[in-house]
C-alpha cells in the first residue's frame, strides 16, 4: 500500500526543503517506498477536515491503510521500524538511533525554532534586536555540545540512521552564520545532503514550489 | 538487570516532580521495574564523566547492562518497548502512542519551556514583562488544540499509554494559571497524577529533595 503524506501547497521556505514534510520524504526515499502527496494550503491546514488528521493544524501527516499519523518524528520512526535501511541491527543500537531522533527534536530543535521564529513573530518589537544575541547563544551552546560529541565521526552512532536524518534536518534550519562556526557539523550536514535519497526528496519538494510559482 | 538512572542531587523544582527523571521513574513504576538512582550535582552534570553519558550535560540518563541512553523520550520509549504496560496491542495503536510522545515533546513542550525559562533567563531584561503575554498565547494556542482533540476522552487514544505519560508530564509544567483555562486538560492531568505508579515515582523523587534539605 502506497502511503499518502501532506505537504504545504506553497511552502514558506520557497522550496529549500526546510518544511517538515522533507524529513518524511527523505525517510521514504531512503527505504525505497513510493508515496503520494496531498498538498494543503495554509487555510486548509486549519480546517476541521485537516485537523481530524492533525490536531495542531500542521504538516506533515501520513496515511497508510487504516493508520493516520502526525508528527514528523513519529512518522519517520514508523517508516524506520517497518522498512530496512534507517535503523541499525541490534536492540541497543536501535535504542540509540531513536535517542538521537529525540535529541534532535527535543534538545536541539527548540532552540533553533525559537531563534528562527522571532524573525517572523517579534521583528516589529522594540526588543527584537537586543534579544538576537541571547537566542544565538542558546543555539550555539547546543551546537557546541553536539560538535564535541560528533568529533570526526561520520555519523552520530555508527552507520547512518533515522537519528542522523533527523539531526541533519534540524541543523539545516540553523543557518544565518551559526552552523559555520562548527566545521564538523557543516561537514556532517553536507554528508546528509549528498545522499541520493536526500537529493531525490529535495527535488520532489522543490518541484512543488516551482509548480506553484508558475501558477501565480 | 536493574537499570540505573540519574537525577538531580538538588532538584531546582524543590521536589515537585518537574525534573525529567520523573518521567522515567513513572514509566519504570508503571511496568513494575525496580531501578537504582545515581544523584548528580549541577557541576557534575557538566563534567566529562557525565557528558560521556549525556553529551548535553543534563539528566536523566539510563544505564542497563551495555546500553546507555539519554533523552527522557527515548528512555521512556525503550522501557515501553521492553515491558508490557505502556504501549497498546497492535502496530497501528502503538504507532499512535509513539506519535503522542513526539507531540508532547516536540509540539507542546517547547512552548511550555520557553515560557518557563524566561523567568530565569530574562527576568532582568527591560522587555521581560512585555513579552509574557506573547509567551502565554503560544502555550494557550497549543493547549486549546490539545483540549479540542482530547474532548471528554479519558486518555489521548484509548487506554493509558506512554503518550499520555509524556503529555501529562509536559502539562504539569504549564502551571501559572494557564492550564486552568482548560478544565478537561486539568482533569486529564489529575487522572495521570492519581495513578499509583505516578504517586510512587513522585514520592521517590520528593524523598531525594527532602533528604538533601536535611543535609543542609
Amino acid at each position: 500500500m502506497i502511503p499518502t503524506i501532506t505537504a504545504f501547497k506553497a511552502s514558506p521556505d520557497h522550496g529549500k526543503g526546510q518544511a517538515r514534510d522533507m524529513r518524511v520524504r527523505w525517510a521514504l526515499e531512503e527505504v525505497g517506498q513510493p508515496y503520494d502527496v496531498r498538498l494543503v494550503s495554509f487555510s486548509e491546514m486549519k480546517e476541521a477536515a485537516h485537523r481530524a488528521l492533525h490536531p495542531f493544524g500542521q504538516i506533515p501527516t501520513y496515511e497508510e491503510g487504516g493508520l493516520a499519523l502526525f508528527e514528523s518524528g513519529a512518522i519517520v520512526l514508523h517508516i524506520a521500524r517497518n522498512h530496512p535501511g534507517l535503523l541499525p541491527q541490534g536492540a541497543d543500537a536501535q535504542a540509540r538511533a531513536v535517542m538521537w531522533m529525540f535529541a534532535a527534536l527535543n534538545t536541539v530543535e527548540p532552540t533553533v525554532v525559537e531563534r528562527e521564529q522571532v524573525r517572523y513573530t517579534e521583528c516589529d518589537k522594540p526588543w527584537y534586536e537586543a534579544r538576537l544575541p541571547l537566542l544565538d547563544e542558546r543555539v550555539r551552546a547546543r551546537l557546541r555540545e553536539l560538535s564535541d560529541c560528533l568529533g570526526e565521526a561520520e555519523w552520530l552512532d555508527g552507520a547512518f540512521s533515522a537519528g542522523d536524518l533527523m539531526m541533519v534536518m534540524v541543523l539545516r534550519r540553523v543557518g544565518m552564520g551559526l552552523l559555520e562556526e562548527f566545521p564538523n557539523l557543516c561537514a556532517y550536514v553536507a554528508r546528509g545532503e549528498a545522499r541520493p535519497a536526500f537529493m531525490r526528496a529535495y527535488e520532489a519538494q522543490a518541484a512543488v514550489f516551482k509548480a506553484a510559482s508558475k501558477e501565480e
